[in-house]
């Protein structure tokens, strides 16, 4: 066994798997991630890319590995069902246990939360939750999560009041790869043009639609820089967010936590739009989500 | 050479390649079609690409071959420089003479169409409007062109004043196929659910991007079936659509033309805003503008 290990914390999303080792003082011994989310793997997948990426520092074991994320879904691991909102994020007494071969391996897997009306899901971020609530104890208001599918979340007294998915990352990432536009799309940013076309899609979000057809002829036409398109096209799909969002962002504090350059961009939009926003690191307050599960374990079973 | 031949009408598209084989008095001989559109063909791959097709049908020639569509742009076979709107649909004289290896051909390809604000362009669709224009002569008012890159035109005294292209039918494929959402869309069509998605994504157009994650959710929570999600992704896009091209169709005429399935969608969503739509065959008035590019060519050398 690895020198002072003593759990590991596990984010398994659709595209990537993320692993803490941990000491029991909370330091972090080792970070280490592979491409082996969700979508590369079938059931029996799960442990032996688990075991792949930390088998060599668990030893004889036994270790715990608490997990957080689509490897509870239905075709995951092993499925956590949804718990409904309003709810806190699930404690670790929810959580499932994933079958294992190998018995040095003790796995728990956190359920996501679920919304009846509008339907919605979430597996993951009701983790990330937990971490900004440990971080922000007093903090009503929104909690939107940049990303894939960005959520806009309304939480009071630690609770999960209701929540939203937009496609938004998704759309981006098909826009900029698969359709006509990726012969207009480069590197680079822009940030006059993304706060631009965040006011075009906000003032009239019908036409975005037509605004994403524009950046293909504005490149055939006048040679549209691909940055600025790059830009535009972030802003109109922000933008169009921003414009159903509304309700979740007018007149709230706000906290963001997503990738980095993402949630500088929502946060530039936002401040635009005259809203008070703080920004969180998204990993930082994904493990601190899942050092509260392991908190949980140590009080049931001690 | 075949029997009567004339002169080939062709629409060479994205993906697509259609030749018609014409008789003087206008008969169809034949009809041919194939996948090697733009995409599928570097610029010397053109020539063989047609003679692959017609080749057979040429004989001793010369023949006449006319073309409309996307063979006309910069990454095409020869570049046919648009013209600006207003505009009418471009006349042969305006065609660009493609440089080709076998004397037996004859190639003219006609312009598209651009607009400098808001920054536009269309190819091919010009002449579709020319056929519509013969259909309907004193028509003043509205044409919609449904499609990958659906077009709204407005049209007077034959001719364009004004178009705004809509991304809608590519946002409908990669959605379909690419996305999370290809695990909830299913094959078959639902009129209530299309008719309610265009009155949400109508109503309000900010929130496509979260009703679009919805269809995902109520396929995890609720078993949405794949017809109805299918229905629900057209309308929301349709819709969003509609949202933002309501000057082009609001109190005006609208003459639609497009593939059959696809239009009657349109119809039935317009149709439930009280527009008054007359729906037209788009093969038929594709041919129906070749057709009047090859009158030109008689006129002026006769």
């Amino acid at each position: 066994m690895m020198d002072g290990l003593d759990w590991i914390a596990v984010d398994w999303g659709t595209s990537n798997l993320r692993a803490w080792l941990m000491a029991a003082d909370g330091t972090i011994l080792d970070k280490r991630s592979s491409d082996r989310g969700m979508n590369a793997l079938s059931r029996d997948g799960f442990e032996p890319a688990l075991l792949d990426l930390v088998g060599d520092a668990i030893g004889h074991g036994p270790v715990t590995v608490i997990v957080c994320g689509m490897a509870g879904s239905r075709q995951g691991w092993a499925e956590a069902p949804y718990r409904s909102v309003p709810s806190a994020p699930p404690r670790l007494s929810a959580a499932t246990r994933a079958l294992v071969h190998d018995p040095r391996l003790d796995v728990r897997i956190l359920p996501g939360l679920k919304q009846e009306q509008p339907a919605d899901v979430m597996r993951g971020e009701e983790t990330q939750l937990r971490g900004i609530f440990l971080a922000n104890p007093g903090f009503d208001g929104t909690i939107c999560l940049p990303g894939t599918h960005t959520k806009w979340v309304q939480v009071s007294a630690r609770e999960v009041v209701s929540f939203r998915t937009f496609m938004t990352g998704e759309l981006y990432a098909l826009l900029s790869a698969n359709s006509v536009l990726r012969h207009s799309i480069g590197e680079g940013w822009d940030g006059e043009a993304f706060s631009e076309a965040v006011s075009d899609a906000m003032s009239r979000p019908g036409s975005v639609a037509a605004h994403l057809f524009g950046l293909r002829a504005e490149g055939l036409l006048r040679g549209l820089d691909g940055a600025r398109a790059a830009s535009r096209l972030s802003g109109l799909l922000i933008g169009l967010e921003l414009a159903g969002a509304r309700p979740y962002w007018l007149g709230q504090p706000i906290i963001l936590a997503g990738a980095s350059d993402l949630s500088r961009a929502y946060e530039s939009a936002l401040s635009a739009q005259g809203a008070a926003v703080e920004r969180l690191d998204a990993e930082a307050v994904t493990l601190a989500g899942l050092v509260a599960a392991r908190a949980d374990m140590k009080e049931t079973t001690t």
